[in-house]
């Protein structure tokens, strides 16, 4: 058998689930998603994720009435059907997204499905970070690229949506700059540090962490999640606007994604941060989180190292030829 | 037999034309399309639109190497070959388009399709503009959304790509606005008129035809002809910002787009421009048009008027339910 | 015998009360005012409302030289002189203001009056709030309009002043949207929501009120009130920037101006803020206040319901006419 | 007799002309108002300046309908009422003007005016230009302040509306500047030259005329008339954008403004503009103004010089004294 | 025997302390300095000053090499080298500067400079402080030029660098206004007090002082003492955006500033700010400074008064006159 | 004998041309400048490169009174006090500017320069080409960095001054860029493209040359070369605003710049632009100025390749070491 995503109610095989090119998806880039994660298989905190979600679907006015119990279950079901397939030491990536569905004008297409489309695909984490072992000893480059982030006033990145290509061509501006273990950190057009593309950024100074205000930014749930652990240590942990001269002028800086949680971020622009390595607040707060989720992050990414995922922004090598 | 869609080199039925949610395009609004119409069941400017198609495809780097006339020769045998399937009085409405495809991360799921996918789609123009047809006798009401066009600067509109939810966020404002015929018309952020979500806007002032410049827009190829029927009757056409006072004092206005090539725009915001009619250099413009190719568009598309399509920004009336 | 009004230190009937077409005022919108209310009777703030209209004063260079007490001391016999014309449960709305008065340019003008204006008005409360009973109940629907709120950099709000068109624009411009119960609500030109068209907003999330710093805002004295209030009663009240998303995602959100008090807003473009109806907090800041100054706001504006006040944006149904 | 003042359809004494406290003109700055002048007592540009009030009263949504001719009639009406009172050397300067009329709200003011209001004041144009003779020689030396124009994006200044506080503010700002002839000359927030608070800008250089693009302007009469002297005179006249480098490098400048017609402007910020006098380019522009009214405008407006017209900035002297 | 220059190891008189005009700091501003004092000749804060130093060094990426130690130590034996030429109650305003040294392109003159130039030189501070103490009593006027501050975003001010004629174009600006004691304040481009040039701002408001974000100013060292001070006196010290209404509003203001410490802002714009006089929070402020270092700042400025120090942005009266 | 700089009248060794300290040059980049080039010899545009410098004098207010004519003769007398020492083949590439001089402040500084300081240096123009013979094969890489150019109106390129910081910073971050023959192509703030760090940008599109509106970029004379060309050619050659997609859609692009005239630009952020190489347009341009100045521009540079001249934005190798 094969890993199977839940397609509106139904279960087809990955490589089958697809979404109709007659879809306000793809149309628009109208769809809402989240990526969650488990610790020893078990779902961090999917509850928030759902409820993400559905504020979303809400400011979207998509359709899709589904309440986060429904949600919560339809996952569930999903991993309980796919999890034989996981290795023993794999953890569940699920991705959940919901679509508009079909736009009204194709709606006269054959058998074409009418409504939102409600997908839920579960694979192996260890696609997602078996890259990114190494990080956490060298540390990310961050490299600002000229693209800026798109402000919220103008497509708010709060709501998870899928209309992200300025995320694609910020990867590939920086793909071109020399040097390892380059991503892409967004400014917004105010000139503050945003986030990367699919992560958000910290700094320490002088024993307090500082992450941008919610604003340009999507509010990670990782993100939250230091807060939580700040509170926990009895650190401050603040929301500031942040320049680039307080990253190069910090003691640490590192980013959080769901994914791999936290990576230390020792290089602006090719130009240490701090002393260039992880710093002792960004270590602590990474086995803290290791230690309350009962997972040492750093280790388990490790043991996945070799797989084979390319680094976001570099095009796939496959050039399309008609056969 | 059903219409057949184009798919990486072979023919699927319109429904199973599909996208996988592992693809760039679904992740990040990562794909670049066209959408062109015929007169007769001759394509109109195919050959601008494919090369604004490639213009696309080299600045998002996406690793597609087919040729202007290769993909023209692929759209002409979509055409054959469900050209039969159409009414005698049809016209071609061809939707083509190119994805980076699956994002490297997802490779390793089971037989998924590696590469670009490159999709030509063709269905009846009626479709699109059957609801347009008391638009030529009542014109649009252009309202202006709080929504603010993306300028060039974050997201090149000239790109003509799938990350545009904020025309459907535009759209969804509109629809709140009291009255028949509203359309949403969008400012950039410096305040001027930008276009439709979908269309270009011109005014006409003192016998000259203005277009905002071509910056936070698609440069559309409907917009081209404007000027080149312009030329032809020897009328000055002019790009020049636009900001609303102009619209409310200008004698007249008109939207283009590709399937109902012009239609009267007699409002802005509820209140009458010039007369609140077709003026007479609109009128002109579309019986140029219309002598140019052959078809009375106007009476054409009137003569379809009655179809289903809802308007865009109404959220599709049917809400999910899990089965 | 008629209501009186202030005017420059003598008293005249309302409808007499009236400013030259050479003042200032009327050339410039060059003019500082407060409005007003009592509880029982007693005004409210009063000092607090004299005190900034004297910031206005001096920011304006108008030549204007009474002092806190001379002022408070021409209102109070203002409202003695009206008294006997108001009903027994009427509270007094009084509007006081300054103008620099008669340009130089017109000081030739026969008998025209020189210096500023001073001009002190009183009439019932019940005037302004006579059509608000039911939105205690409803709540109001604020719609964002494209009219941004103009910036303090440009023409401070902090002011009071007279040169508030934008406010009526936005006022017609919503008066466009469908359903009821709509007020405007401004975005500022970074994007951040600022203020009604004469009224502060609020949200209330995870039990901490948020109001928008008081940067691109009238600071309202009831706005003032409510940070008060929240320290009588040991919540959390803060100044911060709020986008579209923190509105749509909060918990409960309400209006203060001085007239109302404070009502709440139950809906953001149509959308269901919180439950759609007032939350917990926004009673809880009702009640106190209420009890605080000896009214039952809510009860005392529900009584008075059934005026004619026509909602602000809408043009005065009387077409002018020469005779 | 004294000189009257036509009040919604009757005459009244000037120093009687007034507006209610409750006018929406008052309340919000909320009235479209133009200001003309005569030449040999004939109104120069009349209609154009009716259509833009009628422009400004259509998009406001101000329920006033009266036509161009009523509204022509009524002009000419006043002035042959005033007439007697003119000496025989002066002009007439028209200020007509129309307000939405009391607020809604204030309607049960009791025998308070309802509706729009329509005021036609006519005075002698001497006092405003009494002050302006000198500066046909020593041209002005215009000064960027700190304030900034009002883009049109928040409030049309090509609507000639009455919320012009900022222009106020501005003149404040410079009568603060050392040295004679200062008049105020903004920048709009990009940073370009805009206009006078009342007047417009033009520069000349290379023999091109050359003004600000009619965006965050008032697009002056007078402005409009410079177009049409320079095609008499078969000169370039073009709109561009202009910044402070292209002042200061220019070979001439000078203001336009309906009362003076055209002023050289010698200095910016106290540095000389070309030579530091009126320039060859617009001596033969206010020559051929001249030639074409029949009115030498230089002399007229010297012959004047003398009355007691104090600079715009400055506050009246007279403090406000309660009896 | 003449004050010397420490130049790149060596010991020059000061007249001979020189740059080559191929260096990158004559040609791009591309120099990074402090500017330090000393009270009863001990150095103040000197390690700040060189930390800051370093952080620009870093960013500009210019190759110098040595260590706080090492710089520590060169400016001490500079001070030493100089101070038998000062009087005894002379202070040392120490400046030291690394630039980029001679381009790249210029290497090959003969004999010139290769690398970074490091720069001490040590100079009386009456020199720079012996027009200031009458500003104790009258306080400073501050103005608004139209010259806004460039942000952070395109070239920071938090790196002291030597990039800032815009500083020189605010003094010449506000050089014209009228009046004594006129200090440029800057607005950032978002219309927030910056800064002076080469000062930063504060108010007092309500007990609490307030000064800028550190955003687009230089975080001066002055300014992150005066924070040690409140904190060390128990008053309220904060960060926050200012803008014009607050300071016109404010209690108090001053600004701080390495060689003079403290002064009163008794006005803005020529309107007084409080009561026109130092406040009592800034009072004893300045005291508390005099304490803490054992220097009666005032008293010592004002003995020095007298000297022919011109204010900052008087063009000096030399013109150059080629022999 | 050694080359000889002209510094106030006096020529000195070209290691001895320097600027104290204390020049408003070093401590504000308060510098006016120019740098020509010769042809054969004779100096090109020569007039026109003084005139500017004189309007930057004005501008900043210099009080430096040498007429355009005094400034050419002693140039000349400069160049032919060099020219024995200069190849036969090599040209003159000057460098004249003008800074304040000495801050009043340091006037009491024994025996320092009063008064502005007035420089001209004279030296082969090898040295500034010697590396860019291949570029004309290869054409340049120009790559976008994330550091913005400053506008007009806040520091006007315009003015050829010395606070050129962000240049450098530009030059720093693009030679992190991959690849060979990078050089920086600097975005205004509104994201148009502006200009090189040293020179003007233009494209070719369908046969029309455009080039950036004179706004935030300096008026190269170059660039100015290229409109009278063109004239020549009968080539339409506009000004007008450039975004990116403009340049990765033209046909052609070309830099100008004083020393190497015209190289062309095949490529940005490494895409091609057009064919990748020299277009026809520009290898017409090259010719014609070959032509017309008679020299062989891109041979003469070709020729004298091999020199040292280091990339721009490359710090220079050598770190600072105390003695």
């Amino acid at each position: 058998m094969e890993r199977q995503v839940f397609l509106n109610g139904t279960f087809v095989p990955e490589a089958e689930a697809k979404i109709s090119i007659y879809d306000s998806a793809l149309m628009f880039g109208d769809m809402v998603f989240e990526m969650t994660r488990s610790f020893n298989k078990k779902q961090f905190k999917l509850r928030d994720h759902i409820e993400r979600l559905l504020y979303g679907v809400k400011i979207l006015q998509i359709p899709f009435d589904l309440s986060v119990e429904e949600i919560e279950e339809a996952i569930y079901e999903t991993i309980k059907v796919n999890d034989p397939l996981f290795e023993k030491d794999d953890e569940h990536r699920v991705m959940f997204e919901v679509s508009r569905g079909t736009l009204g004008l194709y709606h006269q297409v054959k058998d074409i499905h009418i409504g939102p489309n409600f997908i839920i695909a579960d694979f192996p984490l260890r696609w997602t970070v078996s890259t990114m072992g190494p990080l956490f000893d060298s540390g990310i480059n961050a490299v600002i690229p000229s693209q800026r982030a798109i402000p919220s006033t103008l497509l708010d990145p709060k709501i998870k949506n899928r209309s992200r290509l300025f995320y694609m061509m910020a990867n590939i501006e920086v793909s071109n700059y020399s040097g390892e273990n380059v991503w892409a950190l967004l400014l917004d057009p105010d000139g503050f540090v945003a986030e990367g593309t699919g992560d958000n950024f910290f700094i320490v100074k002088d024993g307090t962490i500082i992450t941008p205000e919610g604003r340009n930014i999507l509010r990670g749930i990782s993100r939250s999640y230091i807060f939580e652990i700040a509170e926990q240590l009895g650190v401050r942990c603040i929301e500031k606007n942040i320049d680039i001269y307080d990253v190069h002028t910090a003691d640490e800086a590192f980013m959080t994604g769901t994914p791999f949680c936290l990576l230390p971020v020792t290089a602006l622009n090719s130009l240490k941060i701090g002393k260039g390595t992880m710093g002792p607040v960004t270590r602590t707060l990474l086995d803290t989180w290791s230690k309350n989720v009962g997972v040492d992050i750093e280790k388990q990414i490790k043991k996945w190292t070799g797989n084979s995922k390319l680094p976001a922004g570099v095009p796939t090598p496959y050039s399309f030829k008609r056969k």
